[in-house]
């Protein structure tokens, strides 16, 4: 089927979600050629909009996501893709989920996950943006 | 906090999980208006980029997404709204969730899930857009 890349500048949402037991794990947005490096892989590869090219998940933390299982909307934009994520988290800030903190009605946010790595020694002194 | 709507023309994906069980249910976008309008009413309300406007969801089926959670990512760019979905489905075509479908290694996609309602009894003779 043709997947609609026309909404948001040639890129569609793909929600990560861990396979095993359905927590979502993280957003990421794919272009053509991210999507097909990660069926041809069957290793999760984004498009980062804040870089500006490929970005293959885990490229420099080691935590990468196999692909279980690849979902497509009914309007053709947007990916739900099941994973097994390699390592103890997939977010930069050293949480399970980047979904770690609940947003409270008057805009507060509140950290409601524990931190199951040390970000410093994972990714050490690279740059904020780099830290993926 | 102050949420990021810069990257994408002032909109963020938000993901819609069902709070019992864990399944994603579908994907939308929200203004800061839309985000501001459910969290007042605890009833999901997206920003519709095809049709330019604040779309309630379940406004035409009955279809409503009763808020039970809202987190944000590390980056402020992206929501999880874990819900109670009124009604059989959300999809407008019938099924429990947007993500009936799977995508092959060749691009062919699959129905993976069976049809919970007659889209056409709960829709009616709705332009696709309406649908909603």
């Amino acid at each position: 089927m043709q997947l609609d890349f026309t909404k948001a500048d040639g890129l569609i949402p793909a929600i990560i979600q861990d396979a095993s037991n359905g927590d979502v794990l993280m957003l990421g947005f794919m272009n053509e050629v991210a999507l097909a490096e990660t069926q041809r892989t069957r290793e999760v590869v984004f498009f980062s909009r804040s870089r500006n090219r490929l970005w293959k998940k885990g490229e420099s933390s080691g935590h990468i996501l196999k692909v279980r299982e690849i979902r497509v909307d009914c309007d053709a934009d947007s990916l739900l893709i099941r994973v097994d994520p390699i390592g103890p988290g997939v977010c930069h800030e050293g949480y399970r989920s980047c979904f770690f903190r609940g947003l409270a009605a008057d805009g507060a946010a509140q950290v409601i996950e524990s931190r199951v790595f040390d970000p410093e020694k994972i990714y050490g002194q690279q740059t904020q943006e780099s830290k993926r």
